[in-house]
């Protein structure tokens, strides 16, 4: 299954992607319908929402895997396994998400907690409708982080190899949680507008940098057998080209066409987070526009008309600038350590590609 | 480590059973640290929750070694690091637990998502205390969830056993959320009085018969290397077993003394909870009964004289003296089958002991 490291999220690679889930999937569904249809709901929320998505983690990891092992040593099917096994994680993850941000809307349609809120309402069932959801949700996520456990346990890669790459397997489940939770405090907890940069970074390294970046990086490299200083190397490319690719994503929930996001614009402000380009613009603002900005943020029923006032300040005081500054120089401190390793070409010029792709990305 | 089989939930067991958990949660206490101090609640919780607890499951499991294994073969501290492991996934299971039903508390103190939620109000932290607190319990049970998968992989069990246990340990972590999910709708769906019987056994092979007897049981005698013929065996004693424990939890829900089970009692009831007991009642009460039943299950507001009428018609009605004879039977099917295997006699006597005191426990 080689694929072309020009395009190492191009239409091939994520049908083989998708391919690897559906297969894995299918060793499940006998267990669930031991209970008759009553599992059919959970069946079709974990099939709809691990169709599509960005693939990123995945692509990560194969790609790793390809400069360690190199070109030649043509991936696995047990690689694309593990690569497609990160996805199940990160939708986990993203339900878990959607609840504790209480976000109505997931690529464009329902999230999971809504589409059981509705379920439940739809069918008239006893009980209050929103719990019920939540509570689906919460079950939902739990299936899919075990589920992303299995899939790795499944394929056929052999042992030596497994033993390499599950240090970093269970620091990459790990280190989303507590990024996660650290990005509950940050969010609930006053920060001082000088710590506030400091803290969003600290945010950023866990739940994204090494999370998106890092960790699918090291699995792969581990399963290519890669050194420990290669593992080190990678290590300080995923996690700079983690906090680009945060940045981005910070950007695109403010200024993001929804059309292409999938996620309705502005609705980082009404949940109050505080990211780098809002801790910049705090730092870089008029003390009017700060002490504005500090009212707006965090309050749901801010109208499109505020979002639009917020962005000015945000661009008006450079914040937005300096963010953009700053993605450059993290994705380009990045590929720096990725070029100073001796790492298959082919594999390398997909890292490269797929850096570009995260950061330069509009949805 | 051999221990006494005559006590296979003795404090030398339980002794073990902690002194793997907390070697475990040490390796992780470093990654944790990264962020100074933030994480230290989460770190007190999970401290909290994985000490002490019935360790029923590990005992199973433990115990289903030697028998596999024979008493000869003195089992490793691999054994018992994979044994205690399972705690660290049902702690994640009753934190996601009590999200579901809203318990206030667990083990006589304050769930964790009240435990967070008083955190957040005692710290005047922004937003509100209660999503904080459903949150926070919401990581912290993914939490165990990962780490339950890390205990068993950081375990030094060799690859082949490992790989011998792998399947129950997967099917054990998704049945579990089935049978939670099973639960949620059966709780929710109008079911008719005939039906309820059915549904509540259902919900309890998936929730309860699999997750807290048989699958343990078979990973313990998977990594003892028993036979097919052995784990189809150990499948139905722990099934039946299963099933004698869930009713008696369902009992000692109703009738126990909340000061042993650590839990309100009546809950249950004021839940809607549709248990065995409460389907043999629907089954055998008056119609007048039946009727008073139906309105009073799930109804939040019952007070203490309302769980009495209760407990009076499921005494009256015999549904209490049904359960107690299909407890002994499901009790006794177990151990017929485990007594048809050829096993180690100690490992042997050991798991009959253990039925005894999951059948017969007040907590």
């Amino acid at each position: 299954m080689k694929l072309d490291c020009r395009q190492p999220l191009g239409p091939r690679f994520l049908a083989a992607v998708q391919s690897s889930v559906t297969r894995f999937l299918d060793t499940q569904r006998d267990l669930l319908a031991l209970t008759g249809d009553r599992l059919d709901p959970v069946w079709d929320q974990a099939v709809h929402f691990t169709e599509g998505g960005k693939r990123i983690r995945p692509a990560f990891c194969y790609w790793a895997y390809v400069a360690a092992a190199g070109a030649d040593a043509e991936p696995t099917r047990a690689v694309m396994d593990i690569a497609a096994s990160l996805d199940l994680l990160h939708v986990s993850a993203l339900i878990h998400d959607d609840l504790i941000d209480l976000s109505d809307t997931r690529r464009g349609g329902p999230s999971a907690h809504r589409f059981f809120e509705d379920l439940h309402r739809d069918s008239q069932w006893g009980g209050d409708s929103e719990h019920f959801g939540r509570s689906a949700a919460l079950l939902i996520g739990d299936l899919l982080l075990a589920w992303s456990v299995s899939m790795v346990e499944q394929s056929s890669m052999s042992a030596e190899k497994l033993k390499r790459a599950r240090p970093y397997l269970d620091a990459m489940r790990v280190e989303v949680l507590a990024g996660q939770y650290l990005d509950l405090i940050h969010q609930a907890k006053p920060v001082s507008r000088p710590d506030l940069l400091r803290e969003a970074g600290l945010v950023m390294g866990f739940k994204t940098a090494k999370y998106t970046v890092a960790r699918p990086v090291q699995i792969g490299a581990a399963l290519g057998l890669a050194s420990d200083d290669v593992q080190q190397g990678l290590s300080l490319f995923g996690t700079h080209v983690g906090y680009a690719f945060q940045m981005r994503d910070d950007l695109l929930g403010l200024f993001g066409d929804p059309q292409v996001t999938g996620k309705p614009s502005g609705d980082d402000v009404r949940e109050g987070k505080k990211t780098v380009v809002i801790g910049y613009a705090m730092r870089e603002a008029s003390p009017a526009d700060a002490e504005r900005l500090t009212q707006m943020l965090g309050d749901p029923s801010l109208t499109q008309t505020d979002i639009d006032e917020v962005r000015r300040i945000l661009v008006e005081s450079g914040a937005v600038e300096c963010t953009e500054k700053a993605i450059v120089n993290e994705a380009s401190s990045g590929m720096k350590y990725l070029h100073q390793l001796d790492l298959d070409p082919q594999g390398t010029y997909a890292l490269a590609t797929l850096v570009h792709a995260a950061v330069e990305r509009t949805a």
